[in-house]
């Protein structure tokens, strides 16, 4: 039985990523067939299985070529001594980017078909001289077609702009760029389950502009890109009033919302799937999947954590994964 | 037995205002006690409630100074013809604008102490000859402190701007305006049943800005404008990411989100209470609120509407009016 090869990061050893990783790899049984590989330090997790008093029955080492089921572990060395839970430090921080850089080498190299992604901290990963903006900056600097987009049942959402200021994301709203966007989210959809997908342009302004008197983005930028893209054949539509285009695609399992920037997606996305969406990284040669929470500093190492966002980002990145996108 | 005044205009002949109100008003004994005084062309009340197979047992006149409970009838003659269901017309908006000014202006002459208005058509004013953005843009000009406010069961939003282009909303976002706005909000909400209220105010970049790497609108103006307004005893806290603030407010009774711009508020408010949010004007002399729709033309004239926003924005209107706010 050949099964996807699914790599966990096990994230910032003072947040609550390890203890989703643990509580959703104890019960394994419940998720689909593939080898789990945890990329984490072995105290992390052994500290954490402790703690928990839950098992993942991890074994040591990556699967063989030819995988087989199960739980792995591969050793990440990374702390200098026991865990410190509930704060930002430069050795958490350390401990969290080696466990991500190799899932990542690993994915790169062609030994696994999907890395999902426990919270990091980024004022760690500062702490600890990578200054990156998180795991889908580090991604988008190997892979410039790097999209973020965020799954849950009922809504699904990709962002043209994520981490920049307002300010910048509204003047960043052109056509050309869009047209890129568009062409770029399509063709990655094209390898996702599920699909065929369809776009629905969220436009930039209140009422989508209204026939330009609320603003004219929709008429000079967005709405000639939605033609462009649609005269190439990608099934998009719009632009839509922002208030609107959450309801209209809400529930049906072939719209994604393109949102033109960070908070138009995930004011929506947050409310609505709250407990159980899921980041996915689309445009790379992986599947790359993440719960859609941080590390709840506030939270970590009471035991009280919410597996069910990382448990669908385990079974996002299977379902993915198992059709070779 | 004193009870107040509430008006209802009836909104566009042709969507589906004249409905909702009828709907609504066929129910009455389901409502609180109060005088419900409809603003409308009698024939389009008339034509309504038999289409509907519904009556509201409207008396003529308005009731006496001291009123009575009931369902009443202020006509205010504005159509030539029967009533075009389901588009934009001259005709229409001039019935709707009269119908709307009349309440109005009875409720500024003190023989009203709420106004509800059912949806009227942009369009339609525009071509009657009315070009005003809509009910609040018109009020707004008569009471320059008028604030749009969003109510639902779970979670009530204020906009400290909304129609205008996001680009100018976002070159809005200055702390004096802003101080001004909570001021004005604050005191408003001094009048309003349930309080006292406290108001959390949303950030304008994503994450907030995360201290200044992704904006620096929360560092100079928002969180400034916050300080000054708590030295002064205002109840209000942030800035905090748009996309958790509305999470946070969720569900708690007493919490008002202050939102910079009018999707940032509308995009969770839509998303949360769909069929039952209403649409309430504060900083008048007397109260004020809508449902949350518009005309719905693809479906007037045809029964289906779902009067439920219509019910709660009468309630609403009732228990406001009830304390005298």
């Amino acid at each position: 039985m050949t099964v996807p090869r699914i790599g966990l990061a096990a994230g910032d050893p003072g947040g609550v990523g390890p203890e989703v990783v643990v509580k959703t790899l104890n019960r394994a049984d419940l998720l689909p067939p593939a080898a789990y590989i945890v990329f984490a330090d072995p105290r992390v997790l052994e500290a954490e299985e402790r703690r928990l008093g839950l098992l993942t029955g991890a074994r040591p080492g990556p699967p063989g070529a030819s995988p087989n089921p199960g739980v792995f572990l591969v050793p990440v060395p990374g702390l200098n001594g026991p865990v410190e839970y509930g704060r930002v430090s430069a050795a958490n921080g350390e401990a969290s980017f080696r466990s991500f850089e190799a899932a990542v080498a690993a994915a790169r190299g062609g030994r696994l078909e999907a890395v999902v992604t426990a919270p990091v901290s980024k004022a760690a990963w500062a702490l600890a001289g990578h200054p990156y903006r998180g795991h889908t900056d580090y991604l988008a600097g190997l892979y410039p077609d790097a999209l973020m987009t965020f799954w849950s049942e009922r809504l699904k959402v990709a962002l043209f702009s994520h981490h920049r200021p307002l300010s910048e994301a509204v003047a960043a709203v052109r056509k050309d760029s869009l047209l890129a966007f568009f062409r770029s989210l399509h063709r990655s959809l094209g390898r996702v389950p599920g699909g065929p997908f369809r776009l629905l342009a969220a436009g930039l302004n209140p009422h989508a502009g209204e026939d330009g008197q609320l603003g004219r983005e929709e008429i000079e930028e967005i709405g000639p890109a939605v033609a462009a893209a649609a005269a190439e054949g990608i099934p998009v539509s719009g632009p839509f009033p922002p208030d609107a285009v959450f309801l209209k695609a809400l529930g049906k399992a072939d719209a994604v919302v393109a949102a033109l920037y960070h908070d138009q997606g995930l004011i929506p996305f947050k409310l609505e799937a709250v407990a159980t969406g899921v980041n996915v990284t689309l445009g790379l040669p992986f599947v790359r999947t993440s719960p859609d929470h941080g590390t709840a500093f506030d939270i970590a190492g009471r035991g009280v954590a919410d597996p069910r966002s990382m448990g669908e980002a385990v079974r996002l990145a299977a379902a993915f994964s198992a059709t070779g996108s």
